[in-house]
């Protein structure tokens, strides 16, 4: 009786739950993709109170009591229970032991946060943003503290996007990624230039999203379930059980940035797709498990499947078919090479595959050291150039092309950053498991077929939705722990082939 | 202390519930307009959840006491202050008088109401429908014993559209509206039939919708604050104070259908925008007051304004240089007299100006019968049949073009028809007081300047939001109480010069 009760209680938690962060999430989508410009207050007034209600609920007395007596009754039996029982145990300590003055505190700091960085960065000038950041900062390690942790407080905050992963881990994966990486820049910078100005063409948008929309239904991309728009930033985000939104931008100088970051946020709406099933649907075990997981579907898609050289063999005839005059005298090997180009820039939106794990390598150490304390705040400029030339051998000209460029410190995403990169180390080592495992894959994208490994990835993955821990989640798929040197062999190889050395 | 402190739980309730119902209407908008298909069982269990949420909290003992401490008090001061008690009491008595389980079953019934409605519609089976019907019709007569009535059951129904409005009250403007109606039809069967062939010609999409938003820019429609996008039903809907959407649909076979309707929902927008203002922003009064006054401001500038020689006068030459072909050898004349051709048809979406009040009072006999008990549902496609023929002159070929052709009574809107031609009557009587004061409106138009009517509809009507009755707001603004006369006298003098007799 206790047992069903109990378990009841947090069933309907759970749904309730659910349903309160998709309708949050479509207001969001909804602000990025459809709202007129005056509505931003009202959206914001919205949205604060069903966050509200979902930090109510997360931290209410029934929550408490219904997993205490699972807990100790030791009543979760699957794999699935447990899960639940791990996610929100820890949602549930966050939310009782974080006092809502903090909440608010926070909130508050990251509003005002990004609003200065607006115009800090339009103004090229961190001075106006430093104060703010100060705040952030401090907050956070208030955050830290109050949630607490073990070893460093950085670890606190990393658990927010990617449970169970801690600093000593990271740096044991980021120093050998780090030293490789600048090799092999060394080493692609002695190589001859790479030619992509034909990217740089006028490339009509109408035939863009028809050839995206193409490659997504071939991905697996169920539009019955999810749907594509344009937003000013891409991005994935899920409404409801069977509703995932992905949008794109087609205004970019090159025609390859929207068409690589359908691929990406594809992968992403595959990940949540199959992460809601019959299994876990509407519940929180129906959605990725953590941010780096993510990051390696949407990576996986777009940089090792979707600038590969097989994929292009099935592809680039129909892409010159729809773009005869912008493609004319290039081969599908100048293709494959222009959209493979590496080269030190300031930007890491548009990095290039190599350099964008030293983008975040940079970013990972810095706000590593605002948390700990051994940087200020005041010293975070000169810290990111002298890290910017060490790393990419380039200093910014200015904040606005360096310490001031993302949003994400602004908006208080402290320990966001190094999911990126570990997507890159787990998109590799699962893409070689899925070989290892399907040996004539490369072969199926050079004849158009990705629907063989969609599926792979759906079984071996995306179906398991939150059930394990990513870490879990990898040793069942490849028998081994999260390892770089999956990722790095994979840089040397194919760059070696693209750079001709 | 005691004045402050219920005023305070009010207003901090008021101010939740306009949230609420803010993020179910863009659930509801995003369902229209944005959501893969298979969204639909989320999409309902979010919208379940936040109606959960409204009828909660409008029938909390912390509202109870709240209004009765006021009234009791006397602390209602101004008009604003007494709106509020006004619109409050009566949805806090609703709610508590009406059990849950009475929602539940109403809700229940109008879902598989509709669904069976769909399938009925296109098997042109009113029997597939009927068990359906009898059931929304029981459980309405059920729901206004349990709110309570004045003289007919089927005023309780009424209310909940127009408050204030009543049974006696619309047989007294229906029943000379319905006789000149017919009368004004005798006199349109006599002339000339018109040409309007070239309306049905192609016209590309794009360029439609360009004209459309140049009318709403010139009408005064916001786009900082509200936006128009396609959906397959031209709705209007406020999803924030200040985010207001409007949708419009161009793939149909006459172009007068998306141009018009675009204006239409214009008119319900400018409503909703200029009802959310310094003062009523955010509260239960920043919105339009009823069902009639909205459907009043809707039509008058659909019909009256937008279907006017003068405002073709203007207009016209600019909308021919867009589709020059399409209207070749067309006169503004030969235009203005295709946009207004009168014809009993079996469709109302479809219905022009004059006959659409027959199509209405038709609906509404049948569902006052039907709510009062003199009608069995079974009876309900004879009763129609006949009606349309006594009112229109045609009986529909089968239910589809007949009793089954509205979504509204599968859904429960009943008491709903009537608002559609109460608005002709409100709107015909406001547009005279316009006129009256404002004599060179008509020339205002002939040159293209809308602005003057808005800014007058604006401080007349639109800025009052819900703080008067749709009575008294008309009183204010007219000095008389509704009276079908002025729209009457409207309608011959226009359709005596379109017939030319």
């Amino acid at each position: 009786m206790e047992k069903e009760s109990s378990w009841d209680i947090l069933y309907q938690i759970d749904k309730e739950l659910v349903l309160l962060e998709q309708t949050a999430a479509l207001l969001e989508w909804d602000e990025e993709t459809q709202m007129p410009p005056d509505g931003i207050d009202g959206r914001s007034e919205q949205i604060s109170l069903l966050k509200g209600y979902i930090h109510d609920l997360k931290s209410s007395a029934e929550m408490g009591a219904a997993l205490s007596a699972i807990e100790e009754g030791k009543l979760a039996v699957t794999d699935a229970q447990r899960a639940l029982i791990r996610i929100y145990r820890k949602e549930y300590d966050d939310a009782v032991k974080v006092p809502k003055s903090l909440i608010l505190q926070l909130s508050d700091a990251e509003s005002k946060g990004q609003n200065a960085w607006v115009f800090a960065r339009k103004n090229n000038n961190f001075k106006e943003f430093e104060p703010y950041l100060e705040k952030i900062i401090e907050l956070k390690r208030v955050y830290a503290d109050t949630v607490g942790y073990i070893d460093h407080p950085y670890n606190a905050l990393l658990n927010h996007y990617e449970p169970g992963m801690t600093v000593a881990r990271i740096d044991a994966l980021f120093t050998p990624l780090k030293h490789e990486v600048v090799s092999l820049m060394d080493k692609i910078r002695a190589c001859e230039t790479i030619d992509d100005s034909f990217l740089y063409k006028k490339y009509p948008k109408e035939k863009q999203d028809r050839f995206g929309r193409e490659i997504l239904h071939d991905m697996g991309f169920d539009f019955q379930r999810a749907q594509m728009c344009e937003a000013v930033h891409p991005f994935t985000t899920t409404v409801g059980a069977d509703d995932v939104r992905i949008t794109t931008r087609y205004d970019e100088p090159s025609v390859s940035s929207p068409l690589f970051s359908t691929i990406h946020e594809g992968g992403h709406g595959l990940y949540e797709l199959g992460a809601s099933n019959s299994k876990t649907r509407g519940t929180a075990l129906g959605e990725g498990v953590s941010m780096a997981i993510h990051e390696s579907q949407s990576r996986l898609w777009e940089n090792i499947i979707g600038r590969s050289d097989a994929f292009w063999t099935h592809y680039f005839p129909i892409f010159k078919r729809l773009f005869p005059e912008q493609l004319e005298g290039i081969s599908k090997e100048s293709f494959v090479r222009g959209v493979n180009k590496v080269e030190s820039s300031f930007i890491r939106v548009n990095a290039d595959e190599v350099t964008y794990n030293l983008h975040i390598i940079m970013r990972y150490e810095l706000e590593k050291q605002l948390i700990e304390g051994s940087l200020a705040v005041k010293d975070l400029p000169e810290a990111w150039n002298t890290l910017s030339e060490e790393y990419l051998g380039i200093i910014p000209d200015g904040p606005q092309n360096g310490v001031l460029q993302d949003i994400h410190w602004s908006a208080g995403l402290i320990g966001y950053f190094p999911t990126y990169a570990l997507g890159n180390l787990y998109g590799a080592q699962i893409y070689h498991e899925l070989v290892k495992q399907v040996p004539e894959t490369v072969t199926q994208f050079s004849e158009g077929n990705l629907n063989d490994a969609s599926l792979w990835l759906n079984r071996e993955v995306y179906l398991k939705g939150s059930i394990y821990t990513p870490e879990d989640l990898l040793k069942m798929i490849t028998g081994q722990e999260l390892d770089s040197s999956y990722f790095i062999e994979y840089l040397w190889s194919k760059y070696k082939a693209i750079y001709k050395w």
